[in-house]
C-alpha cells in the first residue's frame, strides 16, 4: 500500500513509526514536511521509503494520503492538493482536532474522495523528535467518512488506523467537534484561563513558589504546541463558545455556593455535604491511568 | 526527638516513611490514626515506634506533634488536644491545606505553641499504602509561626521539613490561603465543572468514549480525595470565592472573542493572534516536569 504523509511532526511521525514497527513492509510511506529535518531522519532511520521537498511530488501515486500538518495548514492542503488528488483517484485523509471545516473544504473539491480521521492520542511535545509508535495503541481513531467515500475507502482508513494500534470509531463531523469541544478544547480554555487569573493576582510570585503537581496537571494543556491550539480554537469556535457556556455556567453556582457558604461563616457544617458533592462528581469519570 | 503523627494517611505516613528511611534512629514516632490498620502495618515496617489507640495518648511526652488528619478533623484535634499539649508543653504543627482557621483556633488555647505547616505535595492516592519516603524530595514546605512560638519552636518544624527532603518557607496564613487558592483549590473547582459541564452534555456517552490523555489531565484533581477537597472548599471559601471571580472573568474574555469569532466567520484570519496569546500564557509558567 503506498502511503503519503504530508506532514511528520508528532502524529504523523508516529503513524509512520507505528507502521514501520508493526507492519514492516507491508506500507510504503513517502514523506513531506514544512521543514525536511523530520523526513531526512525518518529515511534515515528507515521509517519511511521517501522524503520529498514538494507536497505535490509526495501524493503522486500515492494510495492514500494523510494530511498531518496544523490544522490551518491541513485546509490549505485540501485546497491545493485536493484536485490533483481526485484526478489520480488517490484517497485523502486527515488526522485534524476538528472535523467539519475540513469535511466541507473536502466535499468542495470535485471527485475528491475523503474519510477524516482523528487519532485520540495527544501529547504536549511535538514534532519528529516526539513521534512514538505506541502513541496509538489502544486509543480510539474517529473515522468520518465524507459524501463521496465507497466502502473500501472507510475500510482503508480503518486499516491504517489499526495498523498502529487504535480502534477506529465512526462518528458524524458535528458529533465530533462538539464531543471533542467538551473533553479537550474547553478544557485547554480552561487551562489557559488559570494560568491567565493566577498570573494576574497579586500573589502570583509566592503562589508560583508552591506549585505542586496539582498545578502541573491542571495547566498542562496550556503548555502545548500554540499553533495547533490556535488553529483548534478558530476552527471549532461555534462548538466550544457553546460547551464554554455550560462550563461557566457550572462555575457560577460554585461562585453561588461560595459566596452562601462565606455569608452563612459555619465551615464545618459545609464539609460533608460538599464531600458527597465531590464524590458524586468524580464517580462520573473513570479512574486515572 | 519525640514525634506524634496524629492522622498516618498519604501525608502523615509519608511523613514517617521519610523520617526513617532519612535519618533512622534520630526520630522515636508514636503514630495514631481514626483507622487503626496504618499505625499497625507502619510498626510492622519499622517505620513508625508505636501505635496507639488513643490520640490522647500519642500526644504524652510527645516534643512535637503533627495533625495529618483531614482539614475538618485537625481543627477539632486543635480543639480537643490543645489544651493538655499546652499544659505538657508540646510544639503543635499540622499539614493543613488552608492555614487561617487552623491558626486562629491554636491561638485562642491558652498556652499552646503552634507553628502551622503545609508540605506543598499533592497526589490523589489516599492512605498509608499511597505513603512514599520521597513525597516531600525538593517540594517546599510552607512554615506559619503562632504568636507564641519561639525561634526554637519554629527552627524545630524547619528541621522536621528539612527531614523530609523538603525546603522550608516561611509565611503568613493569609497569604499562604491566597496564593493556594490560585494554584490549586480554584484548580480543583475547575476540573469539578469541567466534567459537571461535559457530563451534563448531551454528546456525554460519545465525548467519554474519545476522552484521552488532555481530559485525563484536566480532570485529575476531580478524582482526588473528597473529604479532603470538601474541607479545602469549605475552610478557604472566602479566599476560593475571590480567586474563582477572577478566573471567571478570563473566562468571560474567551467567551467574548469565540462568540466575535463566530460572528466574523473567517478563523483562519484568527489563527496567528490566538497563537501569539497562547504563546505568551505559556510563557507565564515553567515547563511541565
Amino acid at each position: 500500500m503506498r502511503l503519503a504523509i504530508l506532514g511528520l511532526g508528532l502524529i504523523g511521525g508516529s503513524i509512520a513509526r507505528a507502521l514501520a514497527v508493526r507492519e514492516p513492509g507491508a506500507w510504503h510511506v513517502t514523506a513531506w514536511s514544512r521543514t525536511p529535518d523530520g523526513p531526512r531522519r525518518a529515511v534515515e532511520e528507515g521509517v519511511v521509503a521517501d522524503a520529498v521537498s514538494d507536497a505535490t511530488a509526495a501524493i503522486a501515486g500515492a494510495d492514500l494520503v494523510v494530511l498531518a500538518a496544523s490544522p490551518a495548514a491541513n485546509l490549505a492542503l485540501v485546497e491545493r492538493l485536493g484536485p490533483a488528488l481526485a484526478a489520480a483517484g488517490g484517497l485523502l485523509t486527515d488526522v485534524t482536532s476538528v472535523q467539519a471545516p475540513i469535511a466541507a473544504r473536502a466535499a468542495a473539491v470535485p471527485g475528491l474522495r475523503f474519510v477524516g480521521g482523528h487519532p485520540m492520542s495527544g501529547r504536549e511535545r511535538r514534532g519528529y523528535a516526539a513521534a512514538d509508535a505506541a502513541l496509538f495503541v489502544d486509543r480510539p481513531w474517529v473515522v468520518l467518512p465524507g459524501p463521496r467515500a465507497s466502502g473500501g475507502d472507510v475500510d482503508l482508513v480503518r486499516r491504517l488506523a489499526r495498523a498502529c494500534g487504535a480502534h477506529p470509531l465512526e462518528l458524524e463531523p458535528g458529533i465530533h467537534d462538539r464531543a471533542v469541544a467538551a473533553i479537550s478544547h474547553v478544557p485547554l480554555l480552561a487551562a489557559v484561563a488559570l494560568v491567565e487569573a493566577a498570573v494576574s493576582a497579586p500573589d502570583w510570585p509566592v503562589a508560583r513558589s508552591l506549585a505542586a503537581q496539582g498545578w502541573r496537571d491542571a495547566t498542562r494543556l496550556a503548555r502545548g504546541d500554540a499553533e495547533l491550539g490556535a488553529g483548534i480554537l478558530a476552527m471549532n469556535a461555534s462548538a466550544i463558545a457553546e460547551a464554554l457556556r455550560r462550563y461557566r455556567h457550572e462555575l457560577e453556582r460554585w461562585q453561588v455556593r461560595l459566596d452562601a457558604l462565606v455569608a452563612a461563616g459555619d465551615p464545618a457544617a459545609a464539609v460533608p455535604g460538599l464531600a458527597a458533592d465531590l464524590a458524586r462528581t468524580a464517580a462520573h469519570i473513570e479512574p486515572a491511568t
